[in-house]
């Protein structure tokens, strides 16, 4: 062979690959920027709707920040940071890295729009009406991220169920509610308008990870120290709906107003466990 | 140059161009199968937040099939078939190749999964009640498709609106109301679960566009011929919220059921106009 020829040869070779319509590679498709994705709608889950409908890790591909729930109800689910968190029913917190799957669950790919340090508010009410006064949300869905140092704590979470399903509010009565104090950590929160009643959480909805992440759950309520916030208006809002078994037959037009109060924020009447920061 | 270093400059030049991280031209993104994407929410047409605030066009990069309304409310949207047609206020119907801007509209890339022929109904009742019967629908959302003749369609449009808006109920006592006869063409419709209330329409909403493009708008009644239904389960819902100015100050959500059932499927006691088939 010529050595130019050979020289050509050798330029063809180190020439980067051809982009050939059709056989380009199936890239994953990045999360839309602004969208809050859900799986499922919360009145399926008050009423007793927690056989896992997706991969809880297959969240990942709508978001790296959330909340929600496991199959059979087994525990809260945290996503921070690109990761699925666990936080189960007798306290322990884990990575998820295997297929466990979820019947409810919200995430956004979340990207600080704004912040602001956040006042020393010495309960969750007061951190949402400070959150009102200064994001004004009306009938916008945002998702909040809040780092700091957490004075008082209050988390729950709730121990796996097993079919037949119970309401959640019967179940909630039975969760593990747990008071830390002095912990840091980051509040995960997702905040929607009055008018997704039904669909999800009216107002703010939030869960908690520590910064070790050993201590993790649903906030019932907080005392908070140095701490600020980020936060991200949700410019659209996906639900996936699932197959037919997860939502047919299931009365999701009732008002759960009531269930859903005593869920999200009641600590109940007799604390069946508390424990001391970590 | 020697022959063949011009040869391989040559093979060089023709080398299909190369593939780099970042630098691949933006392919369109087609539409998620079987999602049903809309923009805004129903109750805040229903309170006369008409201004346009996404390209009508640009919901065929969401699907194909699906219906709404033009900013200012300037008519009925009908998306068939990968094309958007406005069926004004004064019954002309033409195909939008322009800017025009949607505050409301529902589409789908339909890809029919499940066919079947449609018995001669009397009324759009008989035919809800018919599609009740067969598909059975629940908590589902489904993309509806009838193509056929219609022994008799009344169809309305309304006319432009000019800001301070009036409210949809409003609006519609003014519509425009025609009956066709012995017209052959396509029913769109869109079903929402009765808990999509507020959110869109629940129930069976129906578009029509006729088979020459002549004639269209939103369906108040009908009396089928020969007819064949063709339909598609819809297993996410994504609603574009828009920027604040579109939602915004808007009590959405109040119950506007009343509302609703008369815009939806109301005559209004006075039709202003009649026009024979086409």
């Amino acid at each position: 062979m010529s050595r130019p020829l050979a020289i050509a040869l050798l330029l063809l070779m180190l020439a980067p690959p051809a982009c050939r319509p059709g056989d380009r590679a199936p890239a994953p498709t990045p999360p839309d920027r602004g969208r809050l994705t859900q799986v499922s709608v919360i009145n399926a889950l008050l009423l007793g709707r927690y056989d896992g409908v997706t991969p809880a890790r297959g969240l990942l591909s709508h978001g790296d920040f959330g909340l929600g729930t496991f199959d059979h109800l087994d525990g809260e689910l945290i996503v921070l940071d690109g990761r699925v968190y666990q936080a189960r029913g007798d306290g322990v917190v884990r990575e998820v890295v295997d297929d466990l799957s979820t019947p409810f669950a919200v995430v956004t790919p979340f990207e600080a729009e704004g912040r602001f340090p956040c006042p020393e508010v010495a309960s969750l009410d007061q951190l949402d009406a400070r959150l009102d006064a200064v994001l004004r949300p009306g009938n916008a869905f945002y998702a909040i991220r809040v780092d700091g140092t957490f004075t008082s704590l209050t988390l729950r979470s709730v121990p796996r169920q097993e079919p037949p399903y119970a309401r959640l509010a019967e179940v909630s009565k039975r969760q593990s509610v747990w008071t830390h104090r002095g912990v840091s950590g980051t509040l995960i929160g997702i905040r929607c308008p009055p008018w997704a009643a039904g669909l999800n959480v009216p107002g703010y909805h939030w869960h908690f990870l520590s910064t070790d992440r050993h201590v993790g759950g649903h906030v019932i309520d907080c005392q908070l120290g140095t701490a600020r916030v980020a936060y991200q208006r949700c410019r659209s809002w996906l639900i996936e709906l699932g197959e037919p078994a997860g939502l047919d037959g299931a009365d999701l037009g009732r008002d759960l107003g009531g269930d859903l109060e005593r869920v999200e924020r009641s600590r109940k009447a007799d604390p069946p466990g508390s424990k001391g920061a970590r």
